[in-house]
């Protein structure tokens, strides 16, 4: 967050398996898994509806209105990893567009978290390359400054360290730290088994008044009924 | 709006016929068939593109970060009906997701409109559960305070009244009152009829300028051509 | 801008190849062939996505509320013509419809760009009709103020002149002055022409970093690589 | 809130010296007196600071952009009185300036409280005349349809009907419903008692969390700490 | 607008007399007299309360976080200019502090107008250096691009040409073209020769219904009275 | 920030000098001299003007509408300290008030940065204790779920440490990590030596070209001045 003019090569990333399982379950359910934290704010958004990925962050720090390190960022990705890129100041320039995206993907990452802009975004549905983002524009950027790469960075809201995992899809982006993603996986897992009952219980016309005893607590709480 | 733990199990819903027959007209003509009065601000989005519901509404005023009250609501939901959930503070966690939306289309909800954020949107795409929110975010809720069912609530800046019938589709959520119901039927349904031949003339070529006799009250507010 | 209650009938539209061919480029491209000026601000959105278009402005100055220009421009369009709305203040009211709609596409008109709301976007995607705009929004308008026809425009913080090339995709808006269009079309092509190259090796794995001789000056500007 | 053209004369306005007391206590003791309901969005803001003013709420729904209805309600000002103005639509113009100022503060009026721009802020800060409102803008509004005066309406998100008690200070507005005015400064009443004892307590050193016994239940919910 | 890199030394500034007595006007007045536009958008508001300037301007085009171009615009203040400074897009950074504010200063600039951010907030007030800004901020920017100085530029939705009379204060900002200077203010003067008349005779109770016969029109469109 | 229900109360608190001194440059000098990051976003606002402020941070992190975790934090401040308050989502709602503030003093806090909302912000002001934050609001709070004290937090996007040094005035806050606490001083200090003689000159009218040594490199990198 702090160092500029930096670039770690060598970062430790999370259990594979645990960054490859975790899509499976939804930034939500992730989210809840994780205690209700790590979540990026909601103004990130996907370009496109129905992507959902997860994989290790290789993290890039910028300047507004300059993406002089998106490049520098690409000779870092491996195959499985998604890049999260943070900007120094608020920012809605067009930093990313389908020449990156094409580089990125030959690298094999499997999409790119920004809080600032990007463009081409009728190419990148075609590639299937999945980006969420705080803005889609065509302005272009210059490249004079340099930031870092593989530094700690804060993206729309959430601290993503280099090798964490990343969750996104419809709903938001959330971050899982490294140590925690093995422990996440399975937290997760455990809440999706219980969700199918409950779907099948619901969907036949049990109310979750019921299914989760609600009725005594909010009777303890004062609810009152008036017919 | 002033009572907290507080649920109405009676309300009167608005006429059926009109509850269900609003839809067809969509939000805008209702809209102004009711005299350009009772929309929600266009912050209010559907969660998917092409959905167009009407229905009776069936109220739950929330508290930031909790949903409890809207297990509660459930219960009140009849077939027709329309969930309209506010909330006493600008928030955009994610009140609801795919189990309240099986449990909610099990009581013969139509839809939810919330002041506030949902998640869990691809699965409520495939289920054809329409919502319209503020926002879409993972972000959880606890279940700790009271709110209240079928009380008055402002939604979106818009008062509804539970039983008020509620139209909501690509272009915005628009709430008419119980006691205006089958009148505004009545008023879209002339608006509209006035459509299909106003639309023809246009196709043809006719111009506005012309088809509504705008030219001359243009003259005389002072518009003036220029070759 | 200044002038309220004037309609140019007479304007000087930009080349007519240059306008027709700015759309096969995209705005990106074609903001960056300007040397990345003459972009409208990101919030101007397109209804639906996927929709490309360029042709030729014909302005049309609106006040808050009030949509009766939009008949009187629509007299103005020739086939070809895109047009540009500005409003005198901030507005997200619905000034446009499937009606309005029908008459600026028999007219000819390729599309609408307007710095307000529209409504009927449901029927606007069925017709094939695109629009850009900062919202959408059933709120109707009255028709009781002079605005102006064909007069310079600001719309979403970029001037339009009447006969200006703009064009519109997913990626935004840009606006090219028409004694620019055919020198912006020729530096366009030649962009184009350099992607296809640049694509097809950094989709065999080139880093950016070596097809556009990055190492050096990233080194010169500092930039470490720490293992 | 859905009639339009109607100007209501004899409303009934909340007991006298509750209005009027109910400034002492200011917007955020009031509002937690009545159960945290009642408050308008954070949005509104005073055009100077220090003001803190109560009284009983004469309301006007108005248009975007049209002005028309404020000199209609001028007429309907008692002493005592605040005006609530609404917009059907957001709308940031400057409604009101210093010469409808004068004539309100001619007609008694305590204050204004509008959910849109106001102008001549200087002047009316000489006057003494305290506006909470969304925004300042010099831009002026026209006189051209017709709203109502003295109709329930909804301002920056809060239900007003007319007569209602209105608590607005630096830290923002919140509306009383006539029949909770007495039982509310009763209520604020108590709640300013307590404070001034627990203020003493905290300027002492006492923490919070012996005053207000939490050391327990923190425990009972799972608080630990770390040396 | 579009002209990128040069410097423009020349330009022909509006008739003093004017562009000096428009302050006393404030605005809101000018804007009026002007007939609604040339208003610059209500985000940008003063760093300081109760300043009030009119000036000739001089432009200058910036990119997102960098301010290069302020020190040569420097060089192109005479006295009794304000600088208007726009940006290519959206950016909050500070851009101006007190050294560049001493230097305008000494060059004879009456204040700044920047569709940005500045800082050094504290020592702008000290020195009476008045600014009108869309934000504040600490952030620094770089001086690496160029922009271009006295071409026309679209600041906070207003386009402003190079010698154009601007005239700010509490209310906002608004643009008044060179050629219609003496004019707007011969109109502005206009308008406040009868406000004083009005304004006492508002102060003395008589209803501006009354002193502007609106009765007959509200009563014409429909108003209705009930008691 | 990823810990729930956890305080650490032995933190390791930067230099005392250093943290005491950095008050004295101000934000935007801080900024600078730490090489232009660790900026909060610039929506965070002083609640009264002319505060300037430095200390070491104590962090707390709040749940939405939820202030229980605000007295928890009280008894962990030392003199020296300043608060800074981070929410795990987006909320404006009012978290501190008088009370809070009068304990915070007692406890010999110098200040409040908080992303979110306060209120009592008179009561605050007459105290002299500033709070910096997104919003104010007379929303209260309850006291229901657990966060945590003194684990790192992202606040309006920067990330802060407990025990970094906090930087607060009119221009924003800054965060500098402990560890760069002395060398931030000392950049800081000679930073500011220079301004005071590049003020004179350009206060004598010097151009900033000139002293900067400009107008080559502005030369070098095409610009153009036209007569």
């Amino acid at each position: 967050m702090y160092e500029l003019g930096v670039v770690y090569r060598n970062i430790t990333r999370a259990d594979r398996t645990a960054a490859d399982t975790l899509a499976r379950f939804g930034s939500a359910t992730v989210h809840e898994a994780m205690g209700r934290v790590g979540l990026m704010k909601p103004y990130m958004r996907p370009i496109y509806a129905g992507a959902r990925i997860s994989g290790t962050a290789v993290t890039v720090l910028l300047h507004p209105g300059d993406n002089w390190m998106m490049h520098v960022v690409a000779e870092q990705i491996q195959p499985g990893d998604i890049v999260i890129a943070a900007v120094t100041a608020e920012c809605t320039d067009g930093y990313f567009g389908d020449l990156l995206a094409t580089s990125f993907q030959a690298r094999g990452a499997r999409g790119l978290v920004i809080d600032a802009g990007v463009r081409d975004v009728r190419d990148l549905t075609e590639m299937g390359f999945p980006v969420w983002s705080r803005a889609i524009s065509s302005k272009g950027t210059i490249k004079a400054t340099l930031g870092s790469v593989n530094v700690p960075v804060v993206c729309a809201g959430a601290l993503v360290q280099p090798g964490d995992v990343v969750v996104a899809d419809d709903d938001g982006v959330v971050c899982v730290p490294a140590a925690m993603a093995v422990a996440t996986a399975e937290a997760a897992a455990k809440r999706e088994a219980n969700e199918a009952d409950k779907r099948a219980k619901l969907a036949a016309g049990v109310l979750g008044l019921d299914m989760y005893k609600m009725r005594e607590p909010l009777a303890a709480a004062g609810l009152k009924y008036i017919d």
